[in-house]
């Protein structure tokens, strides 16, 4: 490591215990599995890079000293992107924050940005972000594009991977002599959602959304069933601007506790973003189905309880509580979700993100339930496959058994090409990098779990 | 008549035979059925209102004198929907031309405005109207929402019909003393596609799409099959601009005479509109289907050669031919295109437009064939729907039988209430305000083809 450190020169960096602790954590504490999995891991040291230059003289150090590395976003990933299992170090990006351009409908940023930055930039030019994570204000562009997949506006954009919704990357490899590639089209997703193990990202070419007036509203039902019936036309209304359609079953709206008086208990609740230019369609829309409005107002961060952030409320209330993720099948979605609502309801609490994704609506399931132990998880994940759901494996570490990340041969060559001695972020890529040792125990176990992924 | 011209006062207006007959026909010559059928018929007086007061003065005046009216915006409309069959008057709107606002993503114009007009004024703001027919720089806003559904956008954007396309409405009605009605929310579907017979559309309130930068393009395949495939992924494409998915079989593209260097002869073509921002991913997904771009350029009006111009380029080439329109099934739309190609393919040439519609991606037929009689079109129109395809009976122009607009009982009492002399476009509305000894000859037949209707 010495060696190594010297290498850094005047790059910061820090050895500090308290920040290898913090800067190895990520969100993967949501999955009880994981988080015991992933006990312990820090690195040894964490490096803030000031610029792209320093960028390339960190993966120029790593590749010499064969010194394993992390790139690290803020770290609000529930998967242990961010978590280095091989130690070495971890890269934080954070001081890569600037805007390189903005042209019309297309805008390019350093990795390292906060998207809520960017997004706020944009939006004094009445542009906006297709899509961002619940996690917008704090996380960075590069680690939604590294380890994100989707977001608040995905219903009406598709996923991150649909075509179009990424542009460019500019990619440094892990060599003695670093090279900077720009990927374009189609090669975009070789490094999007590849959790940082082929080059480091600095630069995101991305294309823009106009900015729409959004009302932050809340419609609840009394039944689930017409929520999501309600969440379903809504999504699918096209002439309706929308830009999040989150539905919840009781009790999860319970665990929303600053909204708790737009959340009436037992019921069921839409959290949504409207655009005011068609308020009155949607008015009809609610009336139709029988909806009752308690909320509505100019954007106010209403999407911080939803995606990801639906999770953190619910342990936050209640640290019993864990989660998975499926995705519900294109053919009968509501219908679909009906029959594992009225199956498993009482045992597992749904939430909906309705999205679009390879070009067809439907709507991804976080379900929370009382975690109690590896066996229930199996139990549940077999009980949704049946229905006809798809499993993605939230609780592994593991890129390829995540469920989502479909690793064939061209991107095996390519992260060869791109990280020839296998430094980057390994321990994520079972049969390739595999950690000294192998996984074993729960992480082994978590592994395990169904993934029947999400392609379709 | 006389009292009744008195009474115009200083409102222009014309008995010249020449403009009789010219403002009294639209493009219904498009079928050969309602060619026969509507020959011959002729307002008595064309008036043109210079502005709103105007319009009330003229209403009043046919409701005193019970004169028979029909709006016309740029008589564009393909199924007889400005042609008097009761004689009376022709109110020819072009005079109510102004832009009443357009506040961020909402404007709202008089309904004489030509389209192309407004979309110009609006381009210069960066928005632009979410969907347009491809007489756009004839046609005007009245007559779009009185006559149209569809058009360019709706790919995006949905038909008019659906909820948020359409956010308010002006209506005279036809009374002694006549009112004038703000329709907002559901209710600008009582008066939109009604074809003028209930209350004269004065103002048009609309959402607006922001204005992308978009290449016109054409793509050909050596199969049709494959065409359609390549169209129905990009309509589905979330995240690549698109306006315009068009598609055509050979021999359509044929008749396109000046865009014939770019449409090799034998080979199916997809006339697109997309957005600059998003050109590479487009690309790949014309690698992806082995197509061949072989034309791009900067916006230049490709649109003049779908939608109903379609029809009109392949009627100018050979006089024989006659269309039908035709929407394919949500279910299987792409599987129903290529059975009914393969079935019927030597006689029907297949154009597709695809839209949104109802909350689905599908595509609306709208196929050529060389015109043999009353039967075959009935024969044509049975085939077509024993493979799964809805039809439009685009040869009548009854209301109700077109199949698309369903006159409930709210519709009639509506109509009844704003035009209580049934002076308003009468004709039109079956077993209401016949005609004088009711229809009978190829008007009676072509009312009597097929419409299976368009929802579902």
């Amino acid at each position: 490591m010495k060696p190594f450190l010297e290498a850094l020169g005047d790059i910061p960096h820090s050895q500090e215990a308290a920040a290898l602790r913090v800067k190895s954590a990520d969100f993967s504490w949501f999955s009880p599995i994981m988080s015991a999995a992933l006990a312990g891991r820090t690195a040894e040291v964490v490096i803030a890079p000031r610029n792209e230059e320093d960028v390339v003289r960190i993966a120029a150090a790593c590749a010499k000293h064969r010194v394993p590395l992390v790139a690290r976003g803020a770290g609000t990933g529930n998967f242990g992107q961010a978590v280095p299992l091989a130690r070495g170090a971890v890269v934080e990006m954070l001081g890569l924050d600037r805007i390189l351009f903005q042209k019309g409908n297309i805008a390019r940023a350093q990795a390292g940005i906060r998207i809520g930055v960017l997004d706020e930039v944009l939006r004094k030019q009445g542009r906006e972000l297709r899509m961002h994570p619940s996690t917008k204000k704090l996380a960075t562009l590069g680690g939604f594009v590294g380890g994100g997949h989707a977001g608040v506006g995905t219903v009406n954009w598709g996923i991150l991977r649909d075509r179009g919704n990424l542009l460019g990357l500019k990619v440094i490899t892990v060599e003695e002599t670093p090279r900077m590639l720009e990927l374009r089209g189609d090669d975009v997703n070789l490094v999007h959602h590849a959790y940082g193990v082929n080059g480091l990202v600095t630069e995101v070419e991305l294309p823009l959304a106009p900015a729409y007036e959004w009302l932050d509203t809340i419609v609840v039902f009394d039944d689930f069933a017409r929520a999501v019936e309600f969440g379903m036309a809504l999504a699918t209304q096209d002439g309706i601007l929308k830009k999040l359609v989150s539905v919840h079953a009781w009790p999860v709206p319970g665990y929303f506790v600053p909204l708790r008086k737009y959340l009436p208990g037992g019921k069921a609740a839409a959290l949504l973003m409207i655009g005011a230019e068609t308020r009155e369609p949607f008015d009809s829309l609610v009336r139709q189905f029988g909806g009752t409005t308690t909320y509505s107002v100019p954007e106010s961060g209403i999407y911080e309880y939803t995606w990801g952030h639906t999770t953190m409320h619910a342990l936050r209330a209640d640290r019993s509580l864990t989660y998975l993720v499926c995705i519900f099948p294109r053919e009968d979605p509501v219908g679909t979700i009906k029959r594992v609502h009225a199956k498993l309801g009482s045992e597992v609490f749904l939430h909906l993100e309705f999205k679009r994704f390879n070009g067809y609506m439907t709507a991804e399931g976080v379900p929370l339930f009382r975690y109690q132990g590896f066996e229930q998880m199996v139990r549940l994940y077999k009980a949704l496959e049946a229905e006809g759901a798809r499993i993605a494996n939230a609780h592994t570490f593991l890129l390829q058994n995540g469920g989502m990340k479909d690793l064939d041969t061209a991107q095996i060559d390519f992260k060869r090409s791109v990280d020839p001695h296998l430094l980057m972020n390994p321990g994520k890529v079972a049969g390739l990098d595999d950690l000294p040792g192998g996984i074993s125990g729960t992480a082994l176990e978590a592994a395990q779990l169904p993934a029947s992924g999400w392609a379709y």
